[in-house]
């Protein structure tokens, strides 16, 4: 399946780091963004581009701010074709903190939101564009949103200047035919933009998913080394490249990677898919509560969790 | 998506038995048996019917042959709604050695066979309906077979009696328009005969691929408690469950044995997604060689593994 305008946006510190407040060592990012370049990736997105006023430097590590000193200090002048992404939430960045991009190592900014923040979106994207720099909206949550909201959004997106709109599964509910609606939609609402996919793996369906993305006609493919994300994780990465099998992309270096450090940390952190996160996808709600049920000592009660839930009509 | 003729068939223990040798306690197993009546699996797959000439009893347990006492053990009279399933192999097993279904409490003969075995699994197929009981052909590994013989085998499927054929994902190797193509090319080919899936989940795709068969009509679902099964396993009861939400089906059971005996188990055995298991489906090549090399020291090594296998340029 050649797609030459497929790009692989890999996010593994950025949404891995939502599991360990990105406390990684300089030698895992290092190793991540080494194997991102040499594999050929399009896109290494390194973390959020937060305020300090937002969030705690000691609770948080560095990826979570995306300082250009700490970014230089894995990248340098990154001389390499894999581009640097970071990613904003509307309320947690001042743009007066968003420099022109002749001043940043980093390529492109990517604008999450829910969809009743959708004009703030905007805002933000075009922004960082005025700034020189790439922007995406990322519309979050999109499972639990209305058509009458999500129309509108779209016809406001469509009427900026954002070139790049991503279809986003946060809650890891979605199965085909729910992507190829939206997929549809997406498209046929935006003529002329490229369309994203961010998928997560709670019913085991992210990887299939963006194949039906592609399929689609989507382009911009969200992933990570071994799955790393929120919860029951992302896309993996090395499936992706196994899948697509271009000749622009080597998946040696991405399980180089994954063998000396992304697979020492899944013997720490449990992302992936587990019963709780699965419950939480078929019932189209956040993973929030899974993630505090898997780091109880209860985890492994499934049962439990189950009767805890709200709708649980829906599975018992 | 209600579609009443959905069965869903329970491989737990015969596929999940591949992994070690079916050396399961009776606890286990009456444990499986209970959560699929209680939760309303059609059939339950309990093992291999094989001929003790075949295989070693003291290498394998007790659900590589499936004796009547041995079942009864387990499942006494079977008074449930829940069927007893066993598979046989193409020369593993004496003709002889199957008694009239009155004298079995085994309800459904499944024969596994590869391209090249497709008259006598005919044979068998219809020797097991003439003894009186259900009877399923299922052809392994059709992602290696070409058109020509495949299109034969169909043929003289569609002469017998047989009622059932099975679409197998031996190797783990197939996507949505694979599944799509062959859902199509068998209810084409075998108008009147119900249609099944097995799927493995090398590529994280045992569930998708089981939703698109779903889609093109496809009503025999095979599925295991946790995607237990042979390397990176199979499409999961509980997933299933979730996505059908159909009101004769209940997850509860399905998690309550789930915890207390197959997550257990998961500690001891290496089913399920790993990147040997990536590779090996993604080459479309038997999981055999995988599974060798995760039971040896080099298990996460995948670098190396990828190095040693045929074909390996198509990834690196």
């Amino acid at each position: 399946m050649y797609h030459k305008e497929i790009k692989i946006v890999d996010c593994t510190v950025r949404d891995g780091g939502l599991m360990n407040k990105w406390q990684f060592s300089d030698d895992f990012v290092k190793s991540v963004y080494n194997a991102c370049v040499e594999a050929g990736v399009d896109y290494m997105e390194i973390g959020y581009k937060s305020s300090e006023t937002a969030y705690s430097r000691i609770e948080n590590g560095a990826w979570k701010f995306c300082e250009e000193n700490d970014l230089r200090r894995i990248v340098g002048d990154n001389p390499s074709n894999t581009k640097i992404s970071t990613m904003l939430d509307i309320g947690r960045i001042e743009l007066d903190q968003i420099k022109p991009k002749k001043e940043s190592i980093i390529d492109m900014m990517r604008v999450a939101c829910y969809v009743h923040q959708m004009d703030k979106a905007i805002y933000h994207a075009e922004y960082c564009l005025d700034k020189g720099y790439e922007a995406t909206i990322n519309l979050m949550s999109v499972s639990t949103v209305n058509e009458r909201d999500l129309d509108e959004a779209l016809n406001d997106v469509s009427k900026s200047n954002v070139p790049i709109f991503y279809l986003v599964d946060s809650f890891g509910n979605m199965y085909c035919e729910h992507i190829e609606t939206l997929a549809r939609k997406y498209k046929n609402a935006l003529p002329g933009k490229t369309i994203g996919i961010h998928a997560h793996n709670n019913m085991q369906l992210a990887f299939s998913n963006t194949i039906t993305s592609i399929i689609e006609g989507i382009t911009m493919l969200d992933s990570t080394f071994l799955g790393l994300g929120r919860g029951a994780g992302n896309c993996p990465t090395e499936l992706l490249m196994a899948f697509l099998k271009n000749p622009k992309y080597r998946m040696l270096p991405v399980l180089q990677s994954i063998q000396d450090h992304i697979l020492p940390l899944q013997k720490q952190i449990d992302w992936g898919y587990h019963i709780p996160y699965m419950i939480s996808g078929s019932l189209n709600e956040h993973p929030k509560r899974a993630m505090e049920w898997m780091d109880s000592d209860r985890k492994d009660d499934f049962v439990a969790f189950l009767k805890n839930m709200h709708d649980k009509e829906i599975l018992e």
